[in-house]
């Protein structure tokens, strides 16, 4: 059986060597940027691992898988936009490099590209990839319209918020082993039961990074560690701490989140003391957890030889076991 | 035979109908709002027209031609963020209604939901619409992006130009009744005409529309007759006029173009008489002329019954006439 290693060298060819277009450049040379920024292709791996356990045809899944590491970045493109992010993975975003209107129209030529690449799935599958992938599509949009809406409101409650992430992370996860097993032609149960493992580990990943955040040992975590508590992103565990706390502690939780000028230091500190103090920290873990777990035994109810049910575990073990 | 009136009806029912989604609100509304500003609706019209030119089933044709709307308000949605626009159809653009973040976003879900509009056609035609669809939606974004790039260039060239317009424009309307073909199941030969009479059609279109900035009748006209002008749009006109002038009727057009204070009609009626001068009306209204005829001339050709070919006829010929 192929390796992970090879799977992955194979996506990353294919990802290079793809023309998304070429003229005009102004349109498509932030396309080039944007895929050559790298990341963990975690997203296609799942995909074409997903495949791989079906079929031993599992080339025919390399463009699907990569419309979805496609699409992924187009999400990232207009989000950073309207995150104003100045930074994705270390280098400088779209909008930064360029400008906001070339990032609009280099993302939506991004979308439209994704939409091609799904086109090599076979006639008699494509209408449903196509029903899933714009079902999958509308609903990372409602995420990261939710995520917004969420900046400026402070009664998020966690069911909210687990919904949010759901929308926004966890069904394109979900998305990305259904085409794997679709392509692969696993049967009605087993795609359903790829989708809901990708979307429970999506949920847990997620929550996983909100943890990191937090906890993450900064010699490993890619971003500044304390980097939500600085800027009060609403993530899992603030929304919890929010919601736990009262008296003193909901007073000096609130106090720090009101604070204009502060030592970062200080408050990552008294924030962090604050979530200890109300065992955020260990309710996270467990939350975190659940969702793994839940994740992972959807995968083992998959009806596959052992060897390659180990191989589809063995790597999503070592999504879940990230700490960075 | 169903006559126009009736389509139109029908194509207008079935777009006040159709659900984009709900929730998030912030997401939809703007979608909602953006499709009920109206417009002439004439490129779906164009699809249910050639489809009902080749089959009495042309209600197969209204979900698609709807996606071809709703990609087309998309276009609308993220070009006004682009152009910074106030207003569309008289009323305030999405981005200034609500925010550009908003306009990104819920453009982005009209692109997806026009190709679930599109999922409607049959198993065996849906990989070569979607072929198509892909294609000229990526062209519409390369023809908006040369349109930027023209902003800050000075030499750019009649056949730039035209180039430009058939790809932000002309290769839609060129979509638009290919789809209807295609879904009529029209041979192959009929459905390259029926795309040829759709791009000639629409960059006679475009240069139209340059023409009746600058000559319109402002009783009849939707936008502010001179508007161009103002602003110094890189028109058809003035980028004829750039390349025939010299001496001082080029220094004359080039002072008011770098004039920074001016009284509108002042600068309006100078450059029309400079146009005059150089006999570019005359000019710009024979190419009109000749695109609207080759466009014609492809229709002309399909091996339909005379009835049929005069609906479609009748149809392009008030399309070509148009005053506003």
């Amino acid at each position: 059986m192929i390796s992970i290693e090879q799977l992955l060298e194979k996506l990353q060819a294919e990802i290079e060597s793809h023309s998304y277009g070429e003229n005009p450049a102004e349109l498509y040379d932030p396309i080039k940027y944007m895929m050559s920024l790298g990341g963990k292709r975690f997203r296609p791996l799942l995909t074409l691992i997903a495949a791989s356990i079906y079929t031993n045809e599992w080339e025919t899944a390399i463009k699907p898988a990569m419309a979805v590491e496609v699409f992924h970045n187009f999400t990232l493109m207009h989000d950073d936009i309207m995150d104003r992010a100045p930074l994705r993975r270390g280098e400088p975003t779209v909008h930064e490099k360029w400008n906001a209107n070339t990032a609009i129209l280099s993302g939506d030529v991004m979308l439209i590209r994704a939409y091609d690449l799904l086109l090599d799935i076979p006639k008699e599958r494509l209408r449903l990839v196509l029903e899933r992938f714009n079902c999958t599509a509308g609903e990372v949009c409602e995420g990261q319209q939710l995520d917004m809406n969420f900046e400026t409101r402070w009664d998020v409650s966690e069911e909210e918020y687990l919904e949010m992430i759901r929308l926004k992370t966890s069904v394109l996860l979900g998305f990305a082993l259904e085409l794997g097993g679709i392509i692969g032609r696993a049967d009605e149960k087993s795609i359903k039961l790829l989708y809901s493992a990708g979307e429970n580990i999506g949920i847990g990943f997620q929550l996983k990074d909100d943890l990191l955040d937090v906890y993450g040992d900064p010699s490993k975590f890619g971003k500044q560690v304390g980097g939500d508590i600085i800027s009060n992103k609403k993530t899992f565990l603030l929304i919890e701490a929010l919601s736990r706390a009262g008296g003193d502690i909901l007073a000096d939780l609130q106090r720090w989140i009101a604070m204009e000028t502060f030592e970062k230091n200080d408050k990552v500190n008294a924030v962090r003391d604050i979530y200890e103090a109300l065992d955020i920290r260990s309710f996270t873990e467990e939350k975190i957890k659940a969702y793994f777990t839940r994740g992972i035994d959807c995968l083992k109810q998959l009806d596959i030889d052992n060897d390659r049910k180990t191989f589809l575990l063995a790597f999503v073990q070592q999504l879940v076991e990230r700490e960075k």
